[in-house]
Formats: C-alpha cells, structure tokens, sequence
C-alpha cells in the first residue's frame, strides 16, 4: 500500500516449446517471459529472465539473493530441473522470496515439494471457454477485476486438484465443456507466499490478455516480502522466566 | 458419529532409546508404542505396531494397506527411515490413510514431505510444566476435554514453529519458561488426515497420562477415512457438455 | 466413525410453498422436509419436524435442548420469523448444535447472524443443469460421492455469494449458464459446526435425489456435537501460576 | 508494496474513561487514541478522531465514506452505540472499509456482528507481563518485529476466546499467570479485511509502545482497500451461455 520498495523479479521460463515448435514460435516469437516481462517493467518493477538452458537454470545463489518474487513456468522438463536448484529456491521461498506458479507448474519439482501431495489434475485442449470468477472480492490479487473475467480459448485444467486448501481461494474457473478449477489459489509457506495461477499453455495469446496481465501484478505485489530472513533454526533457548531446572534440582545424576 | 468400522491403526516406533538407555526404559519398559497400544485396544481399536528395526521398517505395502490410520513417534533415525518406505507412507496419506505425528516427529521425513517446510522450532529440556489450551472446543479432538490440560514436566517445543497455517488449530501450548506453542495441528492432504501433536519425549511418563491418550484416540477417530481411494490420476477428459472443438473446427491443421 | 450415539434431528421447514402453490405441492406434497426425514429415519435417526406456523416456529427451548442437529430451509418468510426465536437458535449453536442450513436460506436471520456478512448471491431460474464438484475429496461430508455428482434442473445461484472464506470448502458447482458457486461450505462457530449446501429449491425435486440426501446425512453426522456444552462466559480468573499481583504490590493505592 | 494511495484513518474512541477517571487521565491525558493518531500521522496516514459522545458518534455517512481504515476502542458504552450507526459501519466494511478492533472492543455490537459469535473469553487484571509471539512470521502485519515482543504489565485476556477460526491467525500471546490466547487475528467479510489485536487497556501505557504501535500501523497497510465498492446485490442474471431456458421449452404454462 504504503511502501516504496519495488519488488525485485526474476521470471523463470522452461523456454523450450517457444524455440522449438512452430505454432509456438507464432504466438510467443521472445519467450511467454516476454509479454509478462514487459507488464512488470512497464510498472516500473526490475524484471530479470531464467531460463532452463542457463547455467544452473539461471538461478544461482546470487540470482535468488536479488530476487523478491520469482515467476515460475515450466512444462516438459520438470523432471530434468537439478535438485540441487530446486532446494537452493525452496530455501530461499522459506525465507521470504515470493513464489508465482504458472500453468503447468502445478507439476514443477518446487510446486509439488511446497504442496506436499501429488498436485495431479484433470485437462482436456479443445480450446474452449475459460470464465474465471472472483470468489474473494476484497483480496489484493483480486484488485482492478470486475466480478469474473474470461478467456476465450484454454486448455482445460479440472477438479480433482490434489492441493492441500488454499490458505485463501481467489478464483474458481467455469469451463464450457463442464468442468471447474481453484485457478487462483493462495499459500504461506514459511516466511514465504506462494500463489497458483491456472491460465496459459504455450499455444494461446494467454500472456498477452490484460486481466491476466494484471492479476501476475497484483500477485507479485501480494508475494514480496517486507524483508528477507532466515529460516528459523533448531535453538535450544534458555527460559525467559525465572523457573527451576527439574533436572537440575531432582535429577542431576539421571543426565 | 454413527457408523460401527473400526479404523485399523498401525503404531510406528524408532523404538531405539527405550532399549538403549536405561533412564527410558525405566519408563517406558515395553516401548512407548504400548501404552498407546493398550488404551487403544481398550476402546475396540485393533491396533498393530512396527518398528524402525523390523525389515521394511514395519511398513510393507500389505502391513500399510491394512492400516487405516497411522501412529508415528521418530527421533534419532529420522535420515535412516529409507526413501522407498517414505515414499509409501506418503503414497498411502494421500490416499486416504489418516497419520498422527507425534512430538520430535515434526522432523521425520514424512512430516516434513507433507508439510513442505522445514519444520523447525525451538526447545528446552528442564522439564518445565505445559499448559494445553483448547481454542477449537467444538472440534472432535477435543472431545471429552476441559478448556485445558496440563503436564507437569516436559521438554519445551517453542515457537516459531514452521509449518503450514494448520488447516485446523486445535491445541496452543502454555509454557512456565515463557513460550507458546501451536501444539496440536490438523492439515488435509490428498484425500488423507495428519495430525501433528505435540506432547511426549522419552524421559516423561507422558504416553500414560489420560488426557494425552484420549487426544491420540481422538485423532484417530478423525483422522480415519471414511474409504481410502486412488489418488485422482492426471486424466485427460472428454468433455461433459456437447461443445465445439475449436482446434478440428480452425486449426486441424496446426496440430 | 466409531461412537454409537445418534444425533437427534430437527427438521425446520417454512411449509408454506408447498401448501400454497400446485406446482410446489405436485412436487413435495407431504413438504420438502418429508423425503429429507424419510431418508434419515432409515437410517436410525430420530427426526423431528418443526414448521413456521407451529408455535414459537416449532422451536421451543424443550424442542432445541433436544435437538443435535438442525436442519434448516426457509424462503418466503425469512423476516418474520420472530427473533426471540432466531437468538435462542443461536445460543444453541454456539453451544454445540449443528446447523445445515439449505439453499435459500442463505438469505434466513439464523444464518446471516452466524456469518455476519450480507450473504448475498447472484441467481436465475431457467431450469439449467448444475454439476457439483467435490474439492474437498477426504471430507466426511463427500464420503460415499465420486468426483462430482448432477442435477439436471435448478434453479441457479452464481458468485458472487457474499460470505466469510469457508474454514472447510466441500463443493463448488458448476452451471450450464456459465456461473460457478461454492455450493458446500463448512464453518466452526463457538462449540457449533454449521453447513450450507445450495441445492433445492421448491419446485424442483431435488430433495428425492439420492446424493443430495446423501449429503444431507453425512452433513448431519459430521455437524453432530460430541456434546453440548455452554458458552464460555466472561469469567474473571485466578492466575494458575503463583506470581506477584503488580497492584497489589506497587499501586495498591490506585485502585 | 508499490502504490502511493494512503488509506484515510479514522481512529473511534470511546473517550470516557480518560474524561472520568484520574488513573486513565494520568496515562492518556489526551485520549488513548491520541498517541495512535501521533504514530499513523509521523507515517502520513491521513488520520480523523470520533468519538462516542460526538453527533452521530462522529460517525456520520460522510466521514465513512472518506474512511479506508476504521480503528476502534470501546469498553463501557458498547450497548449505548446506537444501531443505525451500527449498521452503518457494518454496511462500509462490507463495502472494503478495513476495520482495526483493540482491545475491549471484542464486546463491540460492530465486532460481535462481523464474528456471528458471543466473543467471550477470559480475564484478569494483576498487572502481569505477556509475551506476543509471531506465528505467521511471513505475515505484513509481523514485519518489522522479532519472533516476539513482550509488554511489561498488562490486563489478561485468556482462551477460551469464542470467535470463529481465524482466517489468519498472526500472534499468540503467552501470560504470565498461565494462559495463552489468540491475540492477532485477521478475517475477510464481504470486500473488508477485519483485524482483532489484543493489548490495551485504559490504565497502561501500552498505546505508547513501539511494538503495539508498529502492528497498528502495519494492520492498517494491510486493511487498507484497494478501492471500496458496493455490495455485491440480490440479482437476476441473464445466462453468460446460449442455452435452452427449460421452464420456456417445457413448462411455459406451469409458470
């Protein structure tokens, strides 16, 4: 609300499908990062791209260290994701560091690990009609939307989402082939936020769309965190108050 | 509340320090897995037990496809507890199985792959007194308890404790040495129920105290499923409504 | 799942459409709460009607101190009934009855007191087909139901539904017209459990469906109190520890 | 995180008993809501005072409707606070006027109305110390604390508090005498966000204390409206799809 501090973002795209299929090419000829790139950008929050293919996937330790909230969209290399990553960005999300899950990352090494279940779901791609509705009005991700808003052509994605319950629901997509979704599904995990968001797939101008656009935004504002600390470690702590040592007192020579 | 199936519950021990060491045997000559056992069995539960030592650590698939709910006490193995068994635990919650996690346990593997944090927390062993609060009196693991129990002496776990928001908090922990603790939790996951509770350690006579077992016996009354079912597959549907398929109709020659 | 006792239901129906209207009365000619008894009845639960027209609406404090669960649907008559009565149903509730609280009564006194919002909703009747999608798969209230379940014709309530987050979300509907709903909502309210479940309507016969009634019963056996109780009151306390009264010691002047 | 807008404040105080009795005028000569105001002002939180014995309580339409963020003290006039401006601030929360209740005010018409419970709970006034833990460390209302922070001399509030399960629950408060209670819990109802913090009282100086200060502060950031709208209405809806209105296909002379 109040703040100046800008988030700092670092959007992580597989960039895969875009180099190598044609109808992909077509509709994202600089990445599905770009569009979502250049809407950040515009609202004045530095913006930085990782992608699979860079070295450590793009996400060394000193990346992550200058990252507030970090965009995640992968597909068909979740399984080929280095361990050694995934840990170093579950850390840094305990720490702080805001996590924006797209799509198909519901099946993503990191998603899963910070869900704890199998994140399956149901999908279909015929291209029908996606209506996402508002289900929590007054939630910040929610902010500038009308009561729903639609995306003309999607892959489906349909209940049962093996998810545990959101710690808060923002939206429920209606799908015209009779299917519903939590497309919109927030976490806290740690120090850390996490937030799921359905709509994409590489065939659709999904990333170009306005409300689409604006919820990212809106959850990056929501995802960055005040300030980044430590996880808590396992300490051992003196009292705070006055008592006796149990122990101490009755037991000396049990310990 | 009504229907007569008795949840089949499994009661897993490390069973290491009641054998080890002489100021927990004391205690605990038969392992701390039999007085949960016996107040079990008492109410009609037909309850087995396995141990760290067993071969597959008690849990071979025909053992946990015959166990309803769960029990887990871990502390000095939690890392030896082999990955192919976690991994079936893990599968069998999600599918249904109810699992009760008992004090240091919030470290095991099983735990912490639930959650999806690290789990951690402050301590202190002087054996100071804890103070049990109820703050969801109507929930059924609360049953037959006051406001609040006690426990003279127990080692300390202090917050911050990192965990998920519990879906459910039953049970906020008063400390004499001046902490709090969110001590009993209850989480959804999969079509499964977990529990985290708090009280026990091996020095304390903990494990014979009525209020404690009624809380374990009330959680797995909760926690046993109804039917445990498959984890929903990643399926691809024919949609339910006779709608057009916007690539055969425009694009059949994109794909 | 193991207790023998059985919740004692009270049925409260408006009973006024159904004597009224003939289309109303071709459908239920004995009330919408008959078949909604009859299903329970056979399955050993004592249930009782009340109606609006009894007096003091058929709920007496005898009827209530007798009654675990209470079932609820009202339409046509929301603000006449007498307050008096919607607060000692109330009291009860937080006390420890359930409450399950049926489609339009969305818009009753009882359970706009119990959210505290407006409980507003958007609607239709074109008799279009609703799909109810269970999201919540290991829920006691989902037991015996498969991933979703239909009802060919409704009348449709749309988001949307102006009411606190749910603590449990058990169903999300889906509607031919593009509308979605959160059709199956849990909420914990002092020692009390209270459910709303969309379906219904008076010229529907939806109420002889059998997941519907399913849903009624499974609904009254996770609502049923383990025990009634009162509500905590405004007490003065001693300190359970033995500390230094701070006014008593340095300000016994002050006071 | 980014935008400029500054939410307006509008701090309600009772404002009796620093009029009437001397011990309160000693700590708050100028009203407990003056160092609050001093605080949210040094931070250019436009801030406006109302008081109870104001016209209208100085809480008429127009000062709601330049109200983001409504703070409230009340302790000995809560029945005097006349309905309609009850209603009226309950109608402006609804709309996405956030709403800060301190302390006593867990007694407040406007609180019990948003809760839909009796909000009892417990207490004792001997001057004792209280420990706030933060157990939602990731949370805008935790940032800028420790993992606690404690207040010298205090009157204790003690579970059992009778609210519903907070939708966040941010601190826990440990009590020297023995108890714990829930003392930072946010709710969403319609479009506001509603925030219950615990310390104060008239007689300590609690309001002029860096941490107590700093939530105030922060729990207004975070309730703070995007934009206030109107409340969702009871509408009729024409169908978002072309589908077949079964009452005119079928049924046109039923109806």
């Amino acid at each position: 609300m109040i703040q100046q501090k800008m988030p700092r973002v670092t959007i992580w795209n597989e960039y895969r499908t875009e180099r190598e299929r044609d109808d992909v090419r077509k509709v994202y000829p600089d990445g599905m990062h770009q569009p979502i790139a250049d809407y950040l950008e515009a609202r004045h929050l530095p913006t930085r791209i990782a992608t699979f293919d860079d070295p450590e996937h793009g996400l060394s330790q000193d990346v992550l260290d200058q990252t507030d909230v970090l965009i995640w969209w992968g597909y068909t290399v979740h399984e080929e994701v280095e361990d050694e990553i995934v840990n170093r960005v579950h850390q840094r999300v305990l720490q702080g560091m805001g996590l924006i899950a797209l799509h198909s990352t519901h099946y993503s090494k990191i998603f899963r690990r910070l869900m704890g279940t199998s994140c399956s779901l149901n999908w279909r791609d015929i291209g029908e009609k996606e209506r996402l509705w508002v289900v929590a009005p007054g939630h910040p991700i929610a902010e500038g939307l009308g009561e729903y808003f639609e995306i003309p052509h999607v892959e489906m994605y349909g209940e049962p989402f093996d998810i545990p319950p959101p710690d808060e629901l923002v939206f429920v997509s209606w799908f015209s082939g009779g299917d519903i979704f939590r497309s919109g599904c927030c976490y806290y995990r740690g120090r850390g936020k996490v937030f799921y968001f359905r709509p994409g797939d590489q065939v659709y101008p999904i990333y170009y769309q306005d409300e689409v656009l604006r919820v990212i935004y809106n959850a990056v504002c929501w995802a960055a965190p005040e300030t980044i600390q430590r996880i808590p470690s396992y300490e051992r702590l003196q009292p705070f108050e006055a008592i006796e040592d149990y122990w101490a007192t009755n037991h000396a020579d049990d310990r």
